[in-house]
């Protein structure tokens, strides 16, 4: 089974007019390619009857599974139920554990349920109800000629659990796939031509079976490489020599792998090292502080920071001489240097990081143009500061300007490590 | 013509395994929405042949548009121009204007042009080629039986210079539609279900001409309505009148229309206020500091921010006792409306916001468990600290407690204006 793969459908106007981005299917597809399960297409449509009818059943055709979300919640844009009992031949009927559910989950919550919500026990009566403990809208499980179909709600984290607890794992066990082994390598420090001109022996010689794409985003670009093969110990080590040919040519631009982030590779150094950090930020805002943070478990090495936006600040808080500022500016070497140098006196930490540019789009000179950003940092070796020029909008140049700044914590651990 | 819509269709891998989420589409779909041009599709398919060449006959027999991003890079992962020939009956031939074109990209940042990238400058014979700007890889564009086709490189910020200075003027003057008026009315402070039922005679009573769908992410819902006549007028007036009523029922709820964000509308009060405001940071981490930079321009209201992570930089810099933060916790009402209070006076700004909580996923205890937020606002009439009970999820809880802050800023500033 499988031979057709997966079709997975969105159903919602909020997708189709840009409303919102689709990532609930960009989750699903992670998944179920972890699992070698393969997906043909992914696909949004409108809220409309003739739409939802007409997709599904064309899925239905090609597809062995056809894995739909959306269109279950409470309120009165939401069709699918109506729809889904058209296309399967079933009629509504309530369900009273669903509405059992439904009652406690409000119950719990301190709120009483309304009519609205106990709609949500409603269920076609010829489906197999997968219950929702996230959530009120229950999943829906059919089987039709030979393809498999599961309507989920389109709320990101009720829909994550009935994957993660249902779906994936029950799918899983009903096929088999060919072995796909893949990791996607990480690199910061160097853009997609340069880097792609640069390891253009190696992926010269990768191979039929092996396949790679190059993943550009500000800061970084992820490498994904696909071995297929029927023996998955053949194409674990092939992987594996893939990717230790990598290293070798080009050791300092790659900072882990897969799911790796730099602010959790930076964290995990912080951690071996037992060593701390803090930021002074000026560009950036708080988002290298922010991004530091989003990691579980990060106040074991980071212990604050000072956002330094005006001048008066980076004097008062950040004890920068106002006639330093005047003199170089406040996006300059020096001032730089005197915010990492500073911050990580006042705040006691290892290690600090400093940022102070222009992110645009008004403010640059032709001296110091938009993109114009200085990235400092401090240790007990001392500190430095360096200059970099990014583009023209300012959320580019803020996450570029991030990226780098963590990417400079990790190069001085990595190299004081060899050492 | 347009009378069969636009298809939108993404190539690459990277969508399909969920490597990367497809903002393109939603962007693409977003523009094209606002010229009323109807989306039949979003549909994302994998860097192969068999699948290109299949979606793009596809949808080429209903659509009137078809819009494929995707695949135009020059990295050898990219297959679509090849296809594209196949798909057209066409050869590629080197395009003398592309090839200067890719040339003098490549001089003004300094660096030479390389096999990979004079390449780009290979297109079929029988296209009209769209001069990108923004990089290296054209536009092409074929028209077929009646329907268009444009191929766009996957580069976000080229696809939308493509997009705003050629697709869209270019097909909104070729085709007539009939008009939407629309707007989305942002909502925050009250669930999706609870201001469903607060609003349902509203809704009842929007008649047939009248969409409206809920829009829920942490923090907030958007209400978007969509009105369709013939008569551009009259679709303004009606669209007005339910907006009106809309006020009526939730005046505090409203924040703001259609791509209004809290933190720009927040920056708006300050600026027509002349006052200013700062944050001190703690389960947050710089988040609430970030979203209001991230306001072109919020260096006029925005003056800096204290990230206290660890209890230590809460004593030393926001100068909370740590006899405060032993008897009551970090995470307390006291500690709240201590931060508030003092990184107000440190910074010298007319409001300030703080934040102390568990973000989980651990941390949590049977007194505070995950989800539990205290969140602090200081004004020269005082200080108030109020208590938030979110979900079990980190990064939800992060957006929750930012627009719930955000949030707060709003509230207090609006009741003085009223006052």
């Amino acid at each position: 089974m499988y031979k057709s793969g997966i079709d997975i459908i969105s159903i919602g106007d909020e997708i189709l007019i840009g409303q919102i981005v689709n990532t609930n299917s960009s989750w699903m597809a992670d998944k179920l390619n972890n699992k070698a399960l393969p997906i043909n297409r992914i696909i949004a449509i409108a809220d409309k009857e003739d739409a939802i009818k007409e997709t599904i059943t064309e899925s239905g055709k090609t597809a062995k599974l056809v894995l739909v979300t959306g269109g279950l919640g409470p309120t009165k844009d939401d069709i699918t139920k109506k729809t889904v009992c058209k296309i399967f031949n079933s009629k509504l009927i309530i369900n009273k554990d669903v509405e059992e559910h439904v009652r406690l989950f409000f119950k719990k919550r301190g709120k009483d349920l309304t009519k609205i919500n106990s709609d949500q026990a409603l269920v076609p009566d010829n489906c197999k109800v997968v219950f929702n403990e996230q959530g009120t809208a229950p999943a829906m499980y059919f089987e039709k000629n030979e393809t498999h179909y599961v309507f989920m709600p389109g709320v990101p984290f009720e829909m994550k659990n009935l994957m993660t607890n249902w779906v994936i794992p029950y799918f899983t066990s009903l096929c088999k796939v060919p072995y796909l082994a893949q990791q996607t390598i990480l690199t910061s420090g160097m853009g997609e031509s340069f880097l792609a001109d640069k390891i253009l022996d190696w992926e010269n010689n990768l191979g039929a079976e092996t396949s790679l794409a190059y993943l550009p985003s500000p800061g970084r670009v992820r490498l994904r490489i696909n071995v297929k093969l029927d023996n998955k110990a053949n194409a674990d080590n092939l992987l594996q020599k893939h990717i230790d040919d990598l290293y070798k040519i080009i050791p300092d631009l790659i900072f882990g792998s897969n799911n790796d982030t730099l602010e959790g590779v930076v964290g995990k150094l912080l951690l071996e090292e037992g060593s701390s950090i803090s930021t002074a930020e000026s560009c950036t805002g708080g988002l290298i502080s922010h991004k530091i943070t989003s990691v579980s478990g990060s106040s074991n090495y980071f212990k604050g920071s000072i956002i330094a936006y005006s001048n008066t600040i980076k004097n008062k808080q950040l004890g920068i001489p106002l006639s330093i500022i005047k003199e170089f500016g406040s996006v300059s070497e020096e001032v730089a240097i005197l915010m990492a140098k500073n911050v990580r006196e006042i705040m006691g930490t290892t290690y600090s990081v400093s940022t102070t540019g222009i992110a645009g789009p008004t403010g640059g000179s032709k001296e110091k143009p938009v993109g114009t950003v200085w990235i400092g940092f401090a240790s007990e070796d001392g500190v430095f500061a360096k200059k970099y020029q990014f583009g023209d909008q300012r959320e580019r140049n803020t996450s570029w300007t991030v990226q780098t700044a963590l990417n400079t914590i990790r190069k001085f651990i990595n190299k004081n490590k060899a050492k």
